[in-house]
């Protein structure tokens, strides 16, 4: 039926962010409230009722309810198993709100969520092999392989950013070193973007940061587009790394096409122009095809449309 | 029915070995032959041929033929898309046997069919996701995820052993350096084996291989199992490169078993016990679970076998 639709929330470290997203992917009403940090679940629960609430102002049928989370997401029980930022009191998410609201609940890693919104309603939708990363402040990454998300045994899989490249480099979060999230996330370029003011003084980096401190990548970005050279190799070297892991990527998957999204990918030309050629120019020398490499067009709403989609999927 | 059988053939770079394999693994009947480099579509018909004569020997009822062969396979359509050692002459290789024999024929890539036969007969039975890595003279990846194998879009997927860990590494064959198979491969331990013991003349790997352009990994394995310290010392760094290879494999699959496979795995305990230090101490560090790393059961059948099973279930 053409009313047909599911509620998407997708969970972040700050905000948890829901809507009601109609079978054609359109967002008909949002909320968003501050994540409470040691009670994730609570936080998820007030998004869907008042959303559920919302409902008949929407006109639609709603079928079910997704949830997009970072960590391990043991998909089938729609438990969190591993939470980097959040604790979310009560871990069994989908029995927690299926006792609230009278609507199936399907759980998932955020990033597959939001491949499979890509695979859906976005840039890749058709692609039945598709890999989407999201270059925010780590590397979320999500598969899609033969039209089903990769989840692996525990629902630990798809932890792409935690692949080691360069087994002496920067240490991560995660306990190793020289993941890809170390090398080319927001945290990898604002890290470099610092030791390059450092060394460069009079790099528009530190005027646009103020200080040395509060560099983030957004600032390495600005300057960057202003053609600062300090800014500009920052981002190309961070590049150069994206196109490793993504040639990586490709040589485990064999994709139609690669999505990249998340707040890093704004940073443009150097950036994504450095990972492209060193990407094809690996691709080109192992005779392989070239693959699609595509900016995603659903913007800030990929992980609420993910996890609708994902509601949407398993329910029909 | 109890009788059930398949053909499985295995297209190596030397010989092409095919069976008649029950429905519970037994291989009942082998032919082997040079495979002819120029003509490898030729060494297959040569032995379906000569297998499907034999049949009635054997009593069985023989459903379909299973070929796997290295390189790029386009599953559907049976073809060869790419192969790094022997030219096909008729790429076609399903509809070339299909048109000389009336069975059914199914063609994948060999290690993708070595997993679905470690999946259907071997140490990996029933775990709907394993991994399997063969290391040979290269190192081959099979992946069965959520029952299915990955092939990706084009069937140049689960190339695994040309992941690169080590940017600034051994060259290889592929065109990057160093991918996984120039770290831990039996090319990668010979190879450093003869800098070993060019380092080390008095090693006992130069003894066994009579000169330093002779050794192969074999020796490095022989001497390191008497207590050779330069050898001992060549296979743990290769065991500790599989180790960082393995975790990444397991951030991205999640298997519930990976599987090892081919010749290196026999230099044993220097090499597979740094492995799984290195392996566990990364997944410790991460907080991951311990993952099954097993050994393959079933030896040098594992072509054959694997080829068999997956002509069993796509004709069943």
């Amino acid at each position: 039926m053409s009313n047909r639709a599911a509620i998407g929330v997708d969970v972040g470290g700050t905000t948890t962010k829901g809507g009601i997203v109609s079978s054609s992917g359109e967002v008909m009403t949002r909320v968003d409230i501050p994540t409470e940090v040691e009670a994730g679940t609570k936080s998820v629960i007030s998004v869907v009722e008042e959303l559920t609430q919302r409902i008949p102002d929407t006109g639609s049928d709603v079928a079910a309810i997704g949830i997009g989370a970072a960590g391990f997401v043991e998909h089938g029980a729609g438990r969190i198993t591993f939470s980097p930022n959040i604790s979310y009191g009560d871990a069994q998410l989908k029995s927690a709100v299926e006792s609230r609201v009278d609507l199936p609940v399907t759980v998932d890693n955020d990033a597959n969520a939001a491949a499979w919104g890509e695979y859906t309603f976005g840039a890749a939708r058709g692609a039945k092999h598709l890999a989407l990363l999201t270059l925010g402040t780590g590397i979320g990454s999500g598969f899609v392989v033969d039209g089903r998300v990769l989840r692996g045994f525990t629902g630990a899989g798809a932890e792409f950013g935690h692949t080691v490249i360069d087994p002496t480099g920067p240490p991560c979060q995660c306990g190793l070193r020289g993941c890809v999230e170390q090398l080319c996330s927001g945290q990898a370029v604002a890290r470099e973007g610092r030791a390059a003011a450092e060394r460069d003084r009079q790099s528009s980096i530190l005027t646009f940061a103020g200080s040395l401190d509060a560099i983030t990548a957004e600032h390495v970005g600005r300057a960057a587009r202003q053609f600062d050279e300090s800014a500009r190799e920052v981002l190309r070297n961070a590049g150069t790394m994206l196109g490793i892991a993504l040639a990586n990527l490709i040589n485990v998957f064999d994709p139609e096409v690669v999505v990249l999204a998340g707040g890093v990918i704004r940073s443009g030309e150097p950036m994504l122009g450095s990972a492209r050629d060193e990407l094809n120019k690996r691709l080109t020398a192992q005779r392989r095809r070239p693959t699609r490499l595509d900016v995603t067009v659903l913007g800030k709403d990929i992980g609420i449309l993910g996890a609708a989609a994902l509601a949407l999927a398993e329910s029909s």
